[in-house]
This record gives C-alpha cells, sequence and structure tokens, in this order.
C-alpha cells in the first residue's frame, strides 16, 4: 500500500515541514489549508472559482448534510463527489463540533452523543459507528473520529473524563472504519485542552489505537496564546513523523505560521470566508474593513500586492459600495480576495520550507500584519 | 460622424432586424438583452462571469446610483465604466420608473418631479435636465430622457398629459443634453400606453425632436397582450427604419419574440436574474422550480440542452440542495443558468435573422416553451 503521507521536505531549526497527502481524489501539499464548505459549496463561489483560487481540498460538513439533504441521498447520487460535483479531496469533520456548539440538548453519554437538530429540534442519537457510517457513505477522503470536547476553561476532572471518552470512541471508530473503504483515511482527534498530561495522555491512547492522520482538538478555544503553542510544540515531539498533524479550526495567519513551525500540516477555518462576507479583508499590510468611510473614493485595490481578480480588476471605493449596498457581488468579490491570499501564503510556507527559508517568509509576514490599516 | 447604428439584415416577412448599435465603448449586436445591475453589477456574479456569459451591455440604474454612492463619488472616481470596472456599454436609465415605483410620494410638477428617496425619506427635486446631467456625469453610453408614465389602466385625460410633460421634458433633455458629450447617445421615450392615437401623437413629438434611438415605456403593465403587439406593429410602421428601438423591462422570451418580429432591437428585464434568485430556471424545456421535491434525488442538469457552466458541471439535486440551504451560491449558479439561457437565445435571434430563419427559430422555442416541467 502506497503511505497515505510522505515528507518531501524538513525546515532547519524548526519542525516544519513540506509534505504531500495521497487521497483518492489526488495529492493535497502540505503544509494545507482547507476551504470551509459546509453545505458543499464554498459560500458564494462557483467550485471553478475554488480551483482556480487554488484550494487542494474542502472540508465539508458531516453534521448538516446529515441533517439535510440526508445521508442515504447523498449515497443514492453516488456519494459526496458526485452529489457536490466537486472531484479533489474532501475532509469531513466528525460533526462534534456543530453538536456541541449549534445543539444546547447536547449530552455525551458513554455509548455516543444525544442531541437536538438546530433546525427543527429532533431527537437524535449518533454512535461513534454511525459517524464512521455516516462519512464512509459520504465517501469522504479524510473521516474523522468522533470526540468529545469541552469548552475552556473547564475542571480537570472533567477534562480527563472527555479525553477517556474521545479514546474508547476513537477505538471503536477504528474498529468500525476497518475493512470498509481501503480508499479512505480515518484519522484521529485528540483532546486534553492545553493540560499537557491530558493531552499527552490522549495522544498516546490514539497512538496506540493507529490511525492515518492526528488531529489537534479542542484548541483555539480561549486559552492563552502561550499555553497553545507550549502544547503544539510538545504535541509535536510525541506524534510521528510520518502522519499528517491537523489544527482543526485555528485561522490566524500568525498563528498558523507558528503552528507550522511546530509542524503542523493542515488547516482549515472559517475566518478568511466567514470575514470576507463581514466586509473584512486580510491583505499584505493588514486588515481592512471595507465599510470604513475612508475608503469612499479609494481608487486603489484592497491590497497593492494582490494579484487576485477583486484587487487586479476593482477599487476600495467600488469593493465598499457593494458591501453598503449589501450587495451579494461584495460577498463574492471579498471571499475571492481572503482565499486568495490565504492560499497564496500557504503556497509561500510550502515554497519556503522546500527552499529553506521558512524562517524568513514567517518573520516577513508577520512584519507586514504588524502595518494594520483599520 | 459614424451613424450609431446600422442594420445588418432583415427578416423576409416580417420587422425583425439585426444591427449594430455603436458606442464608444464598442458595438452592441441587436436584437440585444441588456442584463440589470442595478447598483453596477449583475447580483451575484462577477464581471468576469457576465461577460463570459456573452453580456453585450449593462443597464445600471441612475437612481439608486445617484441616492448611494451619489454622482459625485461617481464622477471623481472617472465615471460609471472606471467606478464599476465594467468596460463594455451602460445604458442607464432615467430613474423615471423607480421613482415612479419605489417612491409613494413622487409628485410630477410641470418642471420636474419630486419624490422622497426610499432609503432615507430625503425630499429631492429633479429636473429632466438634471437627469441628463446626472448621466452625462456618469458617463453613460446610452442616457436615457425622463419620462412621466401612469400605471394601466389610467384615465385617458391623464394618459394625454403625461404623454405631453412626457414631450416637453424630452424637449427639454434633448436641449441639455446637445454638445454635451459627442461620444454618449440620447434615446427617447415614448407614452401613451395602448391608446394608438396618444401613442402615436408621443412618437411624433419624439420624432420631432429627434433622439439617437426611441424606447417604447409604460407597456409590460396588465395590459392585453393582444393590445401591447398591436401597438408595437403600429409604433414599428411609425419608427424610422435607422434608428433602434428598446422596449423597457419586457422580459419573457415569447414576449420577446413577438416584439422582435415587430421590429425591436433592443430589451432589458430582472426577471432571468430576480428569478434565478428565486429558484425559477428558465429551460429549452420550459420552466423548473428547483425547490421541488421531486428534485431532491434528481442526478440530471437543469438542462440536458444547455451548456451553461451549472448545466455543464452540477445536478438537479444539488442545486435544490443549495436552494433549500439559502446558499448565495444558489443565487450565483442559477444566475449563471438563467443569464445564459437568455443570451444564448438573444445569440441565436441575431444568427436566425441573418439567415433568414427567425420564423423558424421563433417557432420551435415557443414550442418547446410549451413542455413546461412545472
Amino acid at each position: 500500500m502506497k503511505p497515505s503521507f510522505e515528507i518531501l521536505s524538513k525546515a532547519p531549526g524548526s519542525s516544519a515541514r513540506a509534505g504531500l497527502i495521497h487521497t483518492a481524489h489526488g495529492p493535497i501539499e502540505t503544509p494545507a489549508f482547507a476551504p470551509v464548505a459546509s453545505q458543499g459549496t464554498v459560500k458564494g463561489l462557483t467550485h471553478e472559482q475554488v480551483e482556480e483560487l487554488g484550494a487542494q481540498l474542502l472540508l465539508m460538513n458531516s453534521y448538516h448534510l446529515f441533517l439535510r439533504p440526508g445521508i442515504e441521498t447523498i449515497a443514492r447520487l453516488g456519494g459526496l463527489h458526485l452529489f457536490t460535483s466537486w472531484s479533489k479531496p474532501i475532509l469531513t469533520d466528525s460533526g462534534g463540533f456543530q453538536i456541541y456548539s449549534l445543539s444546547p440538548l447536547a449530552k455525551v453519554e458513554p455509548d455516543g452523543v444525544r442531541f437536538a437538530s438546530h433546525l427543527d429540534g429532533t431527537r437524535i442519537f449518533l454512535r461513534p459507528e454511525d459517524v464512521i457510517d455516516i462519512q464512509v457513505s459520504l465517501g469522504s477522503d479524510i473521516c474523522m473520529a468522533l470526540d468529545y470536547f469541552l469548552p475552556y476553561p473547564s475542571p480537570r476532572e472533567k477534562m480527563k473524563e472527555a479525553v477517556n471518552v474521545t479514546s474508547r470512541w476513537a477505538r471503536r471508530s477504528r474498529d468500525q472504519f476497518l475493512g470498509r473503504a481501503a480508499d479512505l483515511q480515518l484519522w484521529g482527534i485528540n483532546q486534553g485542552g492545553v493540560d499537557w498530561d491530558l493531552r499527552k495522555k490522549s495522544i498516546e491512547d490514539l497512538l496506540d489505537i493507529g490511525f492515518d492522520g492526528y488531529a489537534l482538538g479542542g484548541l483555539g478555544l480561549g486559552e492563552p496564546k502561550s499555553e497553545l503553542l507550549a502544547i503544539l510544540e510538545q504535541s509535536a515531539g510525541l506524534l510521528p513523523e510520518d502522519r499528517p498533524r491537523y489544527l482543526m479550526g485555528m485561522g490566524y495567519i500568525a498563528d498558523i505560521l507558528e503552528a507550522v513551525e511546530r509542524g503542523v500540516d493542515l488547516f482549515d477555518c472559517v475566518l478568511p470566508t466567514r470575514n470576507a462576507r463581514n466586509g473584512t479583508l486580510f491583505t499584505s499590510r493588514g486588515r481592512v474593513v471595507i465599510k470604513n468611510r475612508k475608503y469612499a473614493l479609494d481608487p486603489g485595490p484592497l491590497d497593492p500586492d494582490c494579484r487576485c481578480f477583486t484587487c487586479r480588476r476593482f477599487s476600495r471605493a467600488y469593493l465598499r459600495h457593494l458591501y453598503e449596498r449589501r450587495e451579494m457581488s461584495s460577498a463574492v468579490l471579498n471571499t475571492i480576495h481572503n482565499l486568495h491570499y490565504y492560499l497564496d501564503i500557504f503556497r509561500k510556507i510550502r515554497q519556503s520550507i522546500q527552499l529553506h527559508l521558512f524562517a524568513d517568509l514567517k518573520r516577513k509576514i508577520l512584519l507586514n500584519q504588524e502595518e494594520d490599516t483599520l
């Protein structure tokens, strides 16, 4: 069997690495960013636009797709790739995040999680096995095991219990997945917050079970940045070199650079797309809040250093006008820019690791980020 | 001076003609359809997508742009083409339609129209001269004179008065426009409803003044179709051959074909774009209301005969899913299809006139339209 992950290059003096995740729908060059396409589409963009921007994979949402249009519908239509007509790799989350964050009635039981649909209140019970079945039916290239996470901060006893539940569910997920789909991967999610003893135990439990990739979950929930970075660093020492590492839901470029430096290979976040719709643009010189009055007569591009369609063609004045008029095209053009900004930085990150220039790139990007035009 | 309009071909046995409207931003092949871009963008699409679909010109909205971001802003940014970064021809309406339809306080006085902004209630008074100044400042390739129209039905005495006001304003518009902008055109709008005596007087008054093109206004407001068609036919006999004719706001393909047959050269309508957003798709086999339950598992394209991006790539099941989830991408993909459908029919109309096959084309399209999948 072809290994599902190979390392192409490692940055000297840091844990950053450039690699390739192999999937049945093509390779993913890492470090990679997965734009979020919860319902099977990046909000406002066509797949063609997303491809042209250089997205290598999309994160779709098991929880949302399970509720509507339903797994059976998607399976009958040939799985998620055929249904959405997205032919590159797809990663689906386990749904855990949505269950715990969208459903006020979520209750974790030993055997699974009980919750109410946030759409119509339907009571649902999902076991880790069900979550595997769902993702295998969808045909997701990268499936995620169901985990249990708590808000930050939570009492240590409860955190410990969450780690134990996550480990038990991880094993059941692995058992359910075994022999099901040779061309799909199953990744495990470790928990434990920023408590290294718990995190370490969680990682060790998962390593004992064995997964195609390892995700760090339950981070970016408000814990101090220094503690988060320490956990990333310690985790990198424990996780095997030959498996990809995924930091879930972390979106600020500054954080991403720190995480890459600590050996993380994969990221996803709604930040570039959601902020685009809210009129907050990320540029090489800092953030631009496009509704600001000072842009009303500004004939310049959002970002003079950007080569995206939006920056090549439109002025800040016009983009402000579209935003103020609540035109859908505002969300479209802003999303094109923000996604281009992210995916372009990831291209540069990969290149810089291969050229042994990652430290330079990181310094340069962080320097520019300080010139915030807000 | 180069004539602003030339006829390339005439269909035998009807008044249909294929021609070219010359503007400073390039030619418009007629019969032509102007997609509506009220605020300077077709809702949900990028200009690139609109261009690829084959749009030759856009209709933008003086009234909306006058209120926000304001004419001075656009003028300081170099006019409407530079502001919106749309480099093909632009037609602006006079704003009359919006004033009479959106502003409940609109009051026509001999010297102009008094109304309140539908956004914030600001009281505004616009004379026909102001409306010319606005459109010249915008740099619109085709400017429309301010007219006065009434709902259908209205008492004949009031209709007569509206025709007289429209004629007086048309002359003042023409005087204001004279010598202002050699590369812009001014078109007049005639009124008179479906009363031929009034319509005839209105057309004669406008011919006496002289315009670069003639629009038929105040139609499609609920009058019987037979009376509308009779007016189009009679108007075609009166309007000069060498000036383009514009039927404002009429959008159903069946009506457009009848109007082309009666010598109309230019159309605009929100129908394909607005209906797309509402989930109603026009196809070669009739209308598809995509939210219908029967499409939930339908793997086929919207329209098997269509070559647009949406039909080449996506299933009805996926489009229904996006619509049901209220995803912006639903509006985007639907708009791509509906605009493609319209612009493709206009390509076929022009070709058929040149090949003397317009009657065949019309019959074929109307036949297919009867197979409504609703």
